[in-house]
């Protein structure tokens, strides 16, 4: 097999590289422990994944949410191993929203003694609830949802009411099949007064019987590009009537008599969960990068095509220079990544996000734009059999795709981030500390006006960490002043100023581009450089891929080194160069920087990239009629009903 | 409605842009009489395609030819009505390849006598034929390919095998379900010769039973991206054995005692037909790229978000420079693909192909790339809708995709225009015209010194159609002579010309990429031209789709043309200038110049596209029980199975 050759030449020790990106050896053994733990069970099966129905794929979910309950309880394990069990499934469960949405919410939102109602409940799967917010007609733009919630004094209720169809509920996850409550975000209006959106407990669906209760209207939104395990769902409102207890009562009031007290913090509470999800978005492209890529690099390392000078031995596609530049570029990308991640988490749990929630928004937006792009680039560079949804890619693509939207759409949320370094340009911080990431900003006239051929006199030059991360700051700073200059000038020319922004939106998001780029190769650098003492082996061989993330980047973005004046052609020439080094450097460890990331075959469930390389193997077994339901009969009944029914006699005139 | 007030103030004849876009007035009546006759019969209804199995689209695709069949015969439909009729159903057939490949095959490779034995049975639909050539382990390197076809003299046979698992032919259309012959691509063997490879009709399946033959193992592949209604398929050959005159006769023959010859122009037969192919894929793009911008221009225009200056009144999303952005230029590249595909047919017909095939390889590639980035920005720029199915954009996206592997994966194809460019720019050409096309490439050297300062000195300078064709020439003709200098420096640092290559593929790559963008410019803008004496109101409308599409481009890669030496920072930033400015100028037409692609809602089968803007409702009917499967029962079976077991007692330890 030419991929046990591939592995039998690797130059940095594999399971170390794993220990480093699964969080540890411990982490690794759980991880393995659990993985072995849910392959051995059929109820975890994925064979018939891709052939399935949504109504199919919903029930398969469930019953492998029902498990992992049941084995949760039966080998009584702890939050760390819950964890690594969930994630052993590899597969997207409904219920996580439970979990990840609807158990913290009522913390966060609801009193103490509100939480004490619903929490047993909910931690039992007696209630399992829905995260409510988006509307049919409204997205993000929460101050124009249409939902209320009005005060009946005379009952001690609120009325819960949709007053259009564009008003209805359409997108939560577990909404549509599995939830029986909902925490629904209406307007509250109390004696005809609007007080904008709250939180709202309701209960949608009779715990016993699952029917749904009066006025309320609620199903599954339909099928999705990825994702099509969960039931997102729709839900609409005929004045629905709940206790005005149901309020979420920890930032707000409303007393029986109507009065209401919002605590001036109401709005605020949700920075830190807000970065620890980016952080989380962050994380899973360095993965999700690492998956596309395992499965394009294994295969392309097996796949033969065109011949060698002998003309009869085949090429590996690994081999081809173009190949290396399709597939190597992802790899680098799921290493940057996993370092940002890493990084940003890090800064979450030590609760001294800073300077770095500026930069969230943004970095959510460029590595999930860049994830999607690379995993549809891998998909592509396993040429026809990418086509299959057996290849893996489709699935994790599809399901990989909602990133692009989901907390914030990219091109929304990444405004805020160059609304607050702008911010933060003019007017200074208060209140956060002045890090790495964001100092160059005070000194962006200065650091605008540096060139590469300052520093750079040689290729070798473009491998320094120190010079990489310069250069990012660089053309960071250059896209900063420029924005603000155009924005400046459009305001002289008598624009206001939400309509100099709308004219400058694409130099907006260039910039927040600019800035997050940055941060994630200073990153990258900076893991490296605390890694060198604890494993230069390790260091060495994750430094080609910084080198390539940074130079594959600065020539993608050529045209703004250049618009900057950091670059000329005599250093483009050598950053090309310096790619097709780091090509050619990368390629005998390819394989084995992909096995580092420990994708089982289970989680890639991918008839390209298995560990063994057997590709035709596993193509031939996908297509058979026990998996392929197209091959069910050997004689397709559509062959009497149409394909005999259409011929007509010989002869006659078509 | 807003669309209405859209379209009141349309600054251009929209029906005549149709006209324009559809082949002229006869066309597009016809066009419009077939749609009407297939959207009233209820076999052709698509509403429940996003949530049907593989098994229920291949039925009703097979449903929908058998009534095609049935139509066109009792009408007695021309050549060009069945066309428009096959087009009206808006959906992929797969027996289209019987019309594509199988019956165009049998008359260009079969003798004339050989053709006469199938062509009756073809046309009738008795026999239904795949193109088999793809093996599972070998695609577009035909030299590869592992099936054998062995000359048996004593029985006057070929025996077709399949010798490994690899040799399984895998991927041709039709093959899995339907067909019951193959033109099976196979390697001749005649006494132990290897012969090379060779086409050869084999029956795969019993005319009366569609059982298959002895010796042939037949299935589909499995499910796909896209085009799913189609039985792409695997077969495997035991020892089957056709009559020796099953070999395709025209431009080799085999006699009975088996003397073997071959007429010198067997492998070069196909120029022409390979660039029609082409050249139906560049019209196709350009289509595509209108039916996924008609989808989201429409409901950008209705979708609100955000809040205008009052404080009140949401704005529609269409008004942001940004989301212009990116719309826009999909909108611009329908319609340079669309002049770019019209030329090449327009060759094609006049038998004239000349230095446009030199193209065609690279044009399919960059315009097939494009189009799927652009859907794809197209559907994202929906939104969180856009991730649903009944938004239309996924299957068309899914199924627009294969148009990057099929006739030549993207990578592989676009290296044939680079290398006949060299070649020609080496050597001269023979046999050819130097056409405008490639007239350039003798005069390298000096068209790579031109800048746009020696004639642009302001933003409307870039407006001029020859300015901007000379600054996309300016960019092939220095592409071109960088990449040449980088293959001479390589080889004469010792390497080997196949190897110089490998080394530089990305830059071979860059090359054809600039001279198919010249390409496309250049026609756009003669098309435009030559439309001004006819009608001056389109081709002012069209101007500025050119203005769009050629400066964007510039914009999106502008390194190469800073890298060339043609632009600087003074005229890149009238680049971007001149983009706002189109943008806004497009903004007020750019619905009607959507409408005018004259796509039905029935073609579209969008929940977000509909001509009437009404999308609140079109959602809400696609998630009824009545489409959406998963809300078939109101109770979900999985709740008793799943939701309602795996609750455990309360206060009992999870």
């Amino acid at each position: 097999m030419n991929l046990h050759h591939e592995r039998s030449h690797a130059t940095f020790p594999v399971r170390e590289l794993t220990y480093f990106l699964r969080g540890g050896k411990e982490n690794t053994m759980l991880k393995e422990k659990m993985e072995a733990l849910i392959e051995s069970d059929p109820i975890f099966d994925k064979t018939l994944h891709y052939n399935s129905s949504r109504p199919v794929k919903y029930r398969r979910a469930m019953q492998k949410q029902r498990k992992i309950v049941e084995l949760t309880r039966d080998m009584q394990l702890n939050n760390k191993e819950q964890r690594a069990l969930r994630a052993a499934v590899h597969d997207n469960l409904g219920t996580d929203l439970q979990t990840l949405m609807y158990l913290p919410n009522i913390k966060s939102t609801f009193s103490d003694e509100q939480a004490k109602q619903w929490l047993p409940h909910a931690l039992n799967w007696e209630y399992i609830g829905a995260y409510a917010q988006t509307e049919m007609g409204h997205g993000s733009n929460v101050r124009a949802l249409e939902t209320t919630a009005t005060f009946d004094p005379k009952t001690d209720e609120l009325i819960i009411h949709s007053p259009t169809k564009s008003a209805t509920k359409w997108w939560p996850g577990a909404l549509g099949r599995s939830a029986n409550h909902a925490i629904v975000y209406a307007r509250l209006i109390v004696f005809g007064k609007d007080l904008g959106v709250h939180n709202i407990m309701v209960q949608l669906r009779d715990i016993d019987t699952h029917a749904p209760l009066d006025g309320v209207l609620v199903g599954d939104i339909g099928s999705k590009i990825g994702y099509n395990n969960q039931d997102n769902g729709f839900c609409n409102f005929t004045n629905v009537r709940v206790p005005r207890t149901n309020l979420a009562m920890k930032h707000a009031q409303l007393t029986a008599t109507g009065e209401y007290i919002s605590a001036p913090n109401r709005k605020k509470a949700s920075y830190s969960s807000m970065t620890a999800v980016r952080a989380a978005i962050v994380s899973s492209a360095g993965l999700s990068n690492s998956m596309a890529c395992t499965i394009a690099i294994r295969y392309s390392a097996v796949r033969k095509q065109g011949y060698k000078k002998d003309g009869k031995t085949e090429n590996y596609v690994l081999d081809y220079t173009m190949q290396q530049a399709r597939l190597f570029p992802v790899l680098a990308a799921s290493f940057a990544f996993h370092a940002t991640g890493t990084y940003m988490s890090k800064m979450v749990r030590s609760g001294n996000i800073g300077s770095l929630h500026v930069a969230s928004s943004g970095l959510k937006a460029l590595c999930s734009k860049i994830t999607c792009d690379n995993i549809e680039s891998c998909r592509k560079a396993c040429g026809g059999h990418g086509y299959l949804l057996s290849s893996g890619i489709p699935d994790l693509l599809g399901t990989y795709k909602q990133n692009a939207t989901v907390e914030g759409e990219n091109f929304m949320i990444a405004q805020q981030t160059t609304r607050q370094l702008l911010k933060m340009m003019n007017a200074g911080i208060e209140n956060v500390e002045v890090t790495k990431d964001i100092e160059y900003i005070f000194q962006c006239e200065e650091i605008a006006k540096r060139k590469a051929s300052m520093v750079v006199n040689s290729v070798e030059d473009f491998f320094n960490p120190t010079i990489q991360t310069e250069a990012y700051k660089q053309r960071a700073a250059y896209t900063l002043l420029y924005l603000q200059k155009k924005l400046n000038d459009a305001e002289k020319n008598g624009l206001q100023k939400d309509d100099a922004w709308n004219l400058n939106c694409p130099d907006v998001i260039r910039a927040s581009e600019a800035h997050c780029f940055f941060i994630v190769v200073q990153n990258f650098a900076l893991t490296i450089k605390e890694l060198e003492t604890q494993n230069s082996s390790l260091a060495n061989v994750l430094s080609e891929q910084r080198d390539l993330f940074a130079l594959w980047w600065m020539k993608e973005k050529m045209g703004e080194f250049y618009e900057s004046g950091y670059l000329g052609n005599k250093q483009s020439e050598m950053i090309r160069e310096g790619i097709r080094i780091r090509l050619h450097s990368i390629r005998p460890n390819a394989v084995a920087l992909c096995d580092a990331w420990s994708h089982s075959d289970f989680s890639l469930n991918s008839t390209l990239g298995r560990y063994d390389g057997k590709y035709i193997d596993a193509l031939w077994e996908s297509a058979q009629g026990n998996v392929n339901p197209m091959n069910t009969d050997v004689v397709d009944p559509v062959f009497l009903e149409s394909l005999k029914a259409m011929r007509i006699k010989r002869g006659a005139k078509l």
